[in-house]
């Protein structure tokens, strides 16, 4: 195995692939409790022990389906990881106070959407806490103290954050008595911005591991007709022969497994067969040329 | 009250809401000393104590027929502020040697701007010094120098910066032996980019507050016929009637207060009424929902 | 002489002026050994005693050429500085194994480049190593190795970096045990970023001096007739006219070395009486508005 299949966050650790629970209630057949159980014992086969919620994921509504079914898994807690989100506030039948979207990152919004977390997760701890978008009202102070508190009170493990700049990490890092351990950010052979805008600089040089959304950058990967979509399909094909591979989707995982931030894919998949494809991309080590020319189907041009 | 009328800059304090006297001259009846001796009391009895200049202000006018109010106004120096700038060089008969519009940021120039400054200003001291602009040719070591040494000398208590970058910031306060106190820099419903651009980011870090130039966007917030402006007046309208209040400006200017970097709002205005009428925004905490539906208003779109 | 003809660089010293090899090949009458022979001479007559390589110049060609020239010069290793530069992989008969332009800042890159520019340049040591573009694939901690390897072994006096943001920059120096000397950027009066993008504010921060690539913008500066280049041309002009010097590429080079951040000019031409004619820049002195007439020209308008 070219890569190692758990990954340190702090304190803790991750599986190195992820599963993204974001989409559980898109499909009503695989959302009930016996359905999730064997979502979570067929991930934990294959290696993935650690899941990606936010409490707004199905009009807020995943995070209880998928507590139902850890109820019917039964398994130890401590063999998994959770991750969840808080501070998006979302128009919606489940939040009537909420007037118009927004966010919140109060420490008194934190502390209630934690407990709201732990109690729809059948819980007592929550492994990583994201917030799931910069504020431009957050009040540095006041959010660390929110965050101090879920951990104090052994409630959250470690604390993250999702799509913050470099300058909005460093602010809040600025107030905590703990490293924030992640940075959870767009990126994928489709969308290569965090290559130059500081994203995974930063990360490297404060050595966080960031997780990554949105992997293959949609479906579309795989059946767009955009340029790009078609000259990155005709090179990771190209990679894929000369490997024995012939998924692409493992090899554009294996494109973000190569970069040096040592980053932790979220798969948005819940078919335990495309997770178990996915996942052979912890075998393949590309070669620097290989991992140049996707760069260069993805941009279109060679590189300066 | 909402917000103190009060706030610190380092060992000094400002009032929350500061007077922007560079339009003194614009408005020539009231610009002789009596006028800018009522404007002084006027603005002093509704909590408004500290004034802000630069050196060219009215063409390099306004300090000096602003320093003629002061002498008939007065009133005791240490109940109010003087904030002055410098370092734009402008093309005028008043300063028949530029024949270019520069910068200068030599200390040799800070130096000299400071003591125009006190005399114009029939003063000993200013509260807080700001260069205007950043220079490109901004030789920090000399800056510095040149900051230091009217500070030393009992000219200047205090130091910022005006329309800075954060990396303009961070070069000349790593020369300087006391902090940089604030950054005055264009904010408003209308301008919103500060809120993303690292510059909000970056106060709240090193913990300064930013003085906030044309807090409510100039006057085509109340007249202006674009898609934003029309937006935003009906934003700010129903807002003003959830609040009682029906003054939209009040509600443009609380917005800002409820930033959590600490702004302070310069008032352009010179009349004691329309001040007045401002000021009531010390009173106004807007909502979470509130605030994000202004924001809304300005951008066009919801929150990502 | 307004600047001197030393600049310092960590422990080591440049010549204020650098002589650019990268056309050494482009004119295959001068690149025997004879006639690098003679322009070594000459250019250290003048005071130039800095030569900039890259492993790639002259499709992998410069640094032999030149190096055999280094040998039939026959002078003292130590009256010269040499510079060099790798990472960046071309697709060339020279380098089969490159099937996609890529970079590679890998320590075994590193080594194994350096081992062939002290064997193509005929020497024991390299004065300043140079990342001749950042790599999004750079692990930091093994391109420091590298770099740290070299030093240790003496093969590489000083190590620094090309074309590298400030982020790129502060990552790959978070991992040094010594500190990178330079980045070698682009400016000229034709190309103005690095006066805002943050470049120029972070060597002067920390104190490093830039080199300067492409310092006239390239030869459309003389004879273009786009709005900028005619622009240009009359502004230089005027000031050459005032100045008593008629060549306005000495005032294009004088343009750089007015800037605080101290920048060294890595002058592209091969003839000595250009050379010559540049290295007049050194007495050369611009006003505060001199420069900022040059900018204006450049940019077409006013500062703010």
């Amino acid at each position: 195995m070219s890569y190692e299949t758990r990954i340190s966050l702090g304190s803790l650790s991750l599986s190195r692939l992820v599963l993204g629970a974001w989409r559980l209630l898109s499909d009503l057949e695989r959302s009930d409790a016996d359905s999730v159980a064997r979502l979570v014992h067929g991930a934990i086969d294959i290696g993935i022990t650690s899941f990606d919620h936010a409490d707004i994921y199905g009009n807020y509504g995943v995070e209880e389906a998928f507590g139902a079914g850890l109820q019917r898994w039964g398994g130890s807690r401590d063999t998994i990881e959770l991750i969840t989100k808080c501070d998006i506030m979302l128009i919606s039948g489940a939040r009537p106070e909420n007037r118009i979207k927004h966010y919140d990152t109060s420490s008194a919004h934190i502390r209630a959407s934690v407990e709201r977390s732990l109690k729809n997760l059948h819980t007592d701890y929550i492994d990583v806490l994201l917030l799931h978008r910069p504020d431009p009202l957050m009040d540095a102070d006041d959010t660390a103290r929110g965050l101090e508190d879920v951990v104090k009170a052994g409630k959250v493990r470690a604390v993250g954050v999702s799509n913050f700049l470099p300058h909005q990490f460093d602010l809040l890092a600025s107030r905590l008595p703990f490293p924030l351990v992640t940075n959870q950010i767009e990126f994928s052979v489709k969308y290569v911005s965090p290559l130059t805008d500081g994203s995974l600089d930063h990360a490297q040089r404060l050595r966080y591991a960031p997780m990554i959304w949105s992997p293959l950058g949609g479906g579309s990967l795989f059946t767009g007709e955009g340029v790009q979509e078609v000259r990155l399909r005709a090179a990771l094909r190209d990679i894929a022969s000369q490997l024995d591979n012939t998924d692409i989707s493992a090899i554009a995982i294996a494109w973000l497994l190569r970069h040096p931030a040592s980053l932790i894919p979220v798969l948005g998949s819940l078919k335990i067969d495309r997770l178990k494809t996915m996942a052979t991309a912890l075998d393949i080590e590309l070669s620097r040329q290989q991992w140049f020319a996707i760069l260069k189907a993805s941009t279109g041009e060679d590189v300066d």
